[in-house]
């Protein structure tokens, strides 16, 4: 159906958008006035600071933070090396350890797939073009060949046009033919060169998460595990009981434990007196500049009431919460009902901690479940406490609701997609189709829109996921993420890969998939449609991979939102930050479209390897934006080291398996593969004879059968040898860790150090939202890396007129 | 094919051998003579006791040993009382958990079995046989019905006569029939029943073996974990390496280790030693007894060389091998290569012990592997120290061993049984045909021979999966067993029940199976197949349930042993306990041949519920046969306190899931259910409109569907709930014991206690291969219970004349 024509146009209109979007942002992120919109990171790490005239409205005189030294311009590409150029263990420390390994991801893209494409291209294409089957087959009006084949797999072939690029796939060679036994051979070395880099990059990351782990802060974290479904008894407070337990079970390592507290209503109070103690000081700004008492009405957020003097009414506001506040946090010490089944536990040393996180407490595995506490930052308060058994029916419900999410929701897609088909169109707007005729807007519908609805109707999925995950009550707001990536790999894998394969063109095949085919059916209808849909998922990998990353850079959201906030809204210091809206890599959806890339790429390996280049091109595009953003513009609101690793490896093993399957499907329906020149030529020696035997002994698809089996031993080496560096800390560790803390500081209190390391954020008497910029230590080598940027920075700054 | 009259003939035939071996094994164990036969195990506790001048050669005056009190032949039937009197606890003190928990199997299939068949008799015969579908279908020559099926199922169903048991079974209703609805709710509640049953059992051995583990007896398994993967490192020995690890990582609570030691040579003399012993202990006998010094032949085994003093010969042999075992065991100890990569490790309490066994130790997860010791009886000292890369590998390989072996069984199992049918004996001997035309014999060859030829097959299998166990590399016996168990019931599961369902009378379904039928195809094809085979099962019931422990129970090859060697070669004490062979329970074998009983009744007991009665007898009589053979005969090898119950429950769990697909698959073929009397004749209320939109949109299968789903969420918990009972022990349980140990006896060593407890068992200086009689502390209710046996046994052989 589609054509290498409408591959092009859509490729115009990607590689055009691709290109406003650069150009854009380059021009764009020039202008000082937008740093804090694409150099948000610099600023939260205090590398670039604004001069303390800029903290006012300054909106009226935004024609001075225009960039007007040309020269910057022709640079302008210097944003790309800038992103390359910093060394990854800068990174680290940088923007820590999840962005980096998210990072890899991309890298990992491209060392599995820059290889993939040389050979697919050279090898495979060549291979493909020189079978010419489809030419002849045309011309012979395709009876004499598929007439061998299975019925639905001949029906599908006749009944569906190729068109060009499917000479370049595997589509384009006659079966039987000896030239497939080169693209089983490709098969393997692709799968055992994926499975190389997979081992490598597995093993990288594992040493990169244990010398993160391993470095010299101490973290609170390490010391402490988090305690759930402590049993509530009448007669004891959750206080003493946790201290009894871990007294008597864990005597000589149990230090101290922080209750969980239900501290909603709190909460509450502490947020709005932190909106009044922000227009209190907005209000003095005020005073010190326009030397003048600011007003305001005490009612309806200052709308109604009599004129009062603002400041002094702020601070008897934020008196009166202060009280209340305090008032609250009394009662909250004091009713033992606000006091959650959960606490955090601390140990005098690492080792403790291992012990008690990594062992069974109770004899009852239901009550007094330890794990190791997750960072403070990285804490989802309000699931510590859900009981055993609630969370037991939560997830029943969730994986329910996932299924039915991840199984119907393709009746929509499918609806939506046939509707925004070139027939359906004009079936359903008749009036409409004297300008579908056109060349060029056919192409468009065929080439752009099903591509771009899927991606509307993707976009609706994380939250729903995200969502799930939340209800199945993870306590880490990391493992939240992870899940949620996991559950919309599913969606991803089910819907958007399959669903697009078996809807798309061809609606009569889902019914046959669900109806009455077998398995090796499915395998084989698989096997047909997924070469003729090769062309969309490059459309799709164009909009998705090329476009997306470029308009990611372009921030058009936060660019807007700054500018107005800053315009309107920004009244201190603080907001001006919550304006900058860094924004994070959202896991959950990016993960599980880096692992939709690695499918397409692994699938249409063999069978269609025109895809590849366009996928490399989107892995290298991601990789500089990506790179480019996590150290300009995201800020990482929590670090869990890496530990999403071991579901995008299981998830690209998983793709590897799809591809075997595919491939297996392929090869049954080809039939046995004849052994070509060699078993016609030599027949009569006795190697000629062997052949001969072979080739009536030996189909292709035994051998195909032995990649998904070997694929899944490696999974299972690659789980036994890292993934317990994901789940566990080894008491070696624990103990030496241990040691070098004693002897480098044998007086250390560790109680001190871990007082308030657990208390819930709102509980803590002194709030400070904004992030501690001076704090942060800066690292000599950032500044390095960042010095030109915060060099053109000064002297921009130092060029402004003082307001 | 196979009648109800075929079926009493196999009856009749099982049901004779069972009293057959029942009468014959009442006659002989009442025989004194035969005391070491049948009650080995009441020998080796010490209750039974032969007078001191049995032990010579005894068999030219066994006339004595008849038993001629035939007031004794009356009670003969007190044997089931005595087995079924003792206490459960009382009989885990005597026989251990295992013996228990594996008796608990039978009751529990009683407790499961009994009310189904009570419902399943009751409610479901009557249902199906009022249905009378089969009669007139037989009319009709069952071309109306069959049309509305499915292709492939009409087809069986035409092609293949039905029964008389049929009648009684569901394949008596019509499509559609509303009585459908009662098989359904009757599924629920066969499943809620079974699950309910299920979750108590759990939870009662999860219970008995936390008292067991909790009991007062200290043991070294409890403070002792095994490391295995000692790295080799070329300038340390194991032995200091292990010393500096654990001194490190466990500073408060090692204690001490010991190492392992490759000493095969070693067992080598030991064992040559052991026999020698033997033969000099004859010699003194001879000696004593005969008055003449006894003489032997030195070289080959006695028969060449001069004729010398045995008691001197045997004496200077023994201090010969003394030396030479003496010098290995210093080589073995000097020679480092000889000391395996492996050690148990003591600590100084069960808390320290349980930490260091339920960590990880080091970062590489490959390396110093720490879990429990298994108790020193149960260690399989071969596998001890297997590399990590050999042991994947071993495991790859016995996988896809199994995997062969499961799958492609089949083959040889089908062409037998197609032989072994009346056509196929017919065909292959003609001049057999007259004697198969009389009914006895046809009878004969229908209902006993594939049973019997299945039997035979099966019996070979239990040495294979042992043997792939064995090589797998499991370090404790216990864990050996249960796997064997659960390869042995894949086993069962596919070839013994599909395979029989799949081949035997309809042997062109394989094909189908395998070829080219889709998931819901093969669902269909087992519905239709099953309930024909029902004859077939209770026909194998019978065989391998009744006539089976019956055989069991007369203990034929160890009567017959026991009296051969008795008379020719039994020379000491040694050798008659040698000579009893008490054997134990196989848990490899029974364990697969009880869960298969468990599906058989699941599967068919909605099906076809004329099988349950039949599988209660079965449960029935293994239970006293074998309750009787724990306490009097076998003796358990080693102890895992009941370690092989997850893998029971996991296996009947998948009973009952194969059950659901089943019955899936019926409820496919007959279609929707109609609401039968209902919709009809309430068309015009709204009550009835309701019920007619219901009966449109409703089909059985989705009712269906929940079960295996509720299955599996049932299993989860029961996993989750229970499960880390047999995996783990908790830290409060551990530190709770430490506690009362310390509080008893604050003094004990428990270096002492542990120094030889993990020694190799040829590695100690005095070996002593008869268990230790005395040292057994014999209950006094043991004793209570036993008194019947003992004081017939002591007056019997108080009338004994001494030789």
């Amino acid at each position: 159906m589609t054509t290498l024509r409408d591959i092009g146009v859509s490729a115009l209109i990607n590689i055009l958008g691709t290109i406003f979007s650069l150009v854009g942002f380059m021009a764009l992120s020039l202008q000082p006035m937008n740093d804090r919109v694409y150099k948000p990171k610099l600023y939260l790490k205090g590398v670039l600071r604004d001069s303390p005239s800029s903290t006012s409205r300054n909106n009226n005189n935004s024609h001075r933070y225009f960039e007007t030294d040309f020269r910057q311009y022709l640079w302008s590409f210097s944003w790309v090396a800038a992103a390359l150029r910093m060394p990854e263990e800068n990174l680290i420390e940088h923007a820590g350890l999840d962005s980096v390994v998210y990072l890899r991801i991309y890298l990992l893209g491209l060392k599995v797939f820059v290889p993939m494409t040389i050979i697919g291209m050279v090898v495979l294409v060549t291979v493909n073009v020189g079978a010419g089957f489809l030419d002849d087959n045309a011309t012979t009006q395709s009876t004499t060949s598929t007439n061998t084949n299975d019925t639905a797999s001949s029906s599908n072939t006749t009944q569906l046009v190729f068109s060009g690029i499917d000479k370049l796939s595997i589509s384009n060679i006659p079966d039987g033919s000896p030239r497939l036994w080169c693209h089983l051979i490709v098969s393997y070395i692709f799968t055992a060169w994926t499975c190389y880099m997979l081992y490598l990059e597995y093993r990288t990351i594992t040493n990169m998460r244990r010398r993160f782990q391993d470095d010299d802060h101490r973290r609170p974290d390490q010391f402490t595990v988090l305690v759930q479904q402590v049993p509530r008894q009448f007669d004891e407070s959750i206080h003493i009981q946790v201290d009894d337990y871990f007294k008597r079970n864990h005597p000589e390592y149990y230090l101290t434990h922080q209750l969980v507290y239900n501290a909603n209503k709190l909460s509450k109070f502490v947020r709005k007196r932190e909106r009044i103690r922000n227009w209190l000081a907005f209000s003095q700004l005020k005073l010190s500049r326009e030397a003048m008492t600011p007003t305001t009405r005490p009612y309806c957020c200052g709308c109604c009431g009599g004129q009062v003097d603002a400041i002094q009414y702020y601070s008897s506001q934020i008196e009166e919460l202060t009280q209340k506040a305090e008032a609250e946090r009394l009662v909250i010490l004091d009713d033992p009902k606000r006091t959650m089944a959960a606490a955090f536990v601390s140990f005098k040393s690492r080792w403790g901690a291992a012990v008690c996180a990594q062992t069974q407490q109770n004899s009852n595995p239901t009550v007094w479940l330890t794990q190791w506490a997750p960072e403070p930052r990285d804490i989802n308060w309000k699931n510590l406490a859900i009981p055993y058994m609630q969370l037991t029916c939560r997830r029943v419900f969730v994986n329910i609701g996932v299924f039915l999410l991840v199984f119907f929701f393709l009746v929509p897609v499918a609806l939506v997609q046939s509707l925004a088909s070139l027939t359906g169109i004009q079936s359903t707007f008749p009036w409409l189709s004297k300008v579908l005729q056109q060349q060029f807007f056919a192409s468009f519908i065929q080439g752009f829109l099903p591509g771009f609805i899927l991606k509307l109707f993707t976009m609706v999925i994380p939250y729903l996921v995200t969502c799930f995950s939340a209800i199945e009550g993870h306590v880490s707001l990391s493992r939240l993420e992870t899940t949620a990536a996991t559950k919309f790999y599913y969606f991803v894998v089910i819907n958007v890969f399959f669903g697009s394969i078996l809807t798309g063109s061809a609606f009569s095949e889902l019914q046959l998939f669900v109806g009455q085919s077998s398995l090796v059916g499915i395998l084989k209808t698989l096997a047909v449609t997924i070469p003729m849909k090769a062309s969309f998922f490059i459309t799709y990998v164009m909009v998705d991979g090329w476009a997306g990353p470029a308009f990611e850079i372009l921030r058009v959201i936060p660019l807007v939102s700054y500018h107005l906030l800053n315009s309107f809204f920004v009244k201190t210091e603080g907001d001006k930050i919550k304006a900058m809206s860094p924004g994070t890599i959202s896991l959950s959806t990016s993960l599980p479209q880096l692992e939709l890339y690695f499918l397409m790429g692994l699938v249409y390996s063999v069978i269609t390897p025109l895809i590849l280049p366009f996928i490399v091109i989107a892995f290298l595009i991601g990789f500089i934006v990506y790179r480019h953003q996590v150290i300009n513009v995201y800020d990482a609101p929590y670090e869990s080291a890496g530990g999403f690793w071991p579901h995008v490896h299981g998830h690209i093993i998983a793709a590897l398996i799809i591809e075997h399957l595919t491939l297996i499907g392929l090869f049954l329906i080809q039939g046995p593969i004849s052994f070509g020149v060699i078993s016609s030529d030599t027949g009569t020696t006795l190697v000629g004879k062997i052949l001969q035997y072979c080739k009536e002994a030996l189909s292709s698809t035994p051998f195909m059968v032995a990649l998904p089996i070997f694929t899944m031993i490696f999974h299972n080496q690659c789980k036994k040898r890292f993934e317990p560096a994901f789940k566990r800390i080894p008491l070696e560790m624990a103990v030496k860790k241990d040691l070098e803390d004693k002897a480098k500081e044998p007086r250390f209190s560790l109680a001190v150090f871990l007082r308030n390391a657990y208390k819930h954020p709102d509980f803590s008497d002194e709030i400070d939202n904004t992030p501690d910029v001076e704090a942060t230590n800066k690292s000599p080598i950032i500044e390095d890396n960042l010095s030109e940027a915060s060099n053109r920075i000064s002297s921009t700054v130092s060029s402004k007129t003082v307001v």
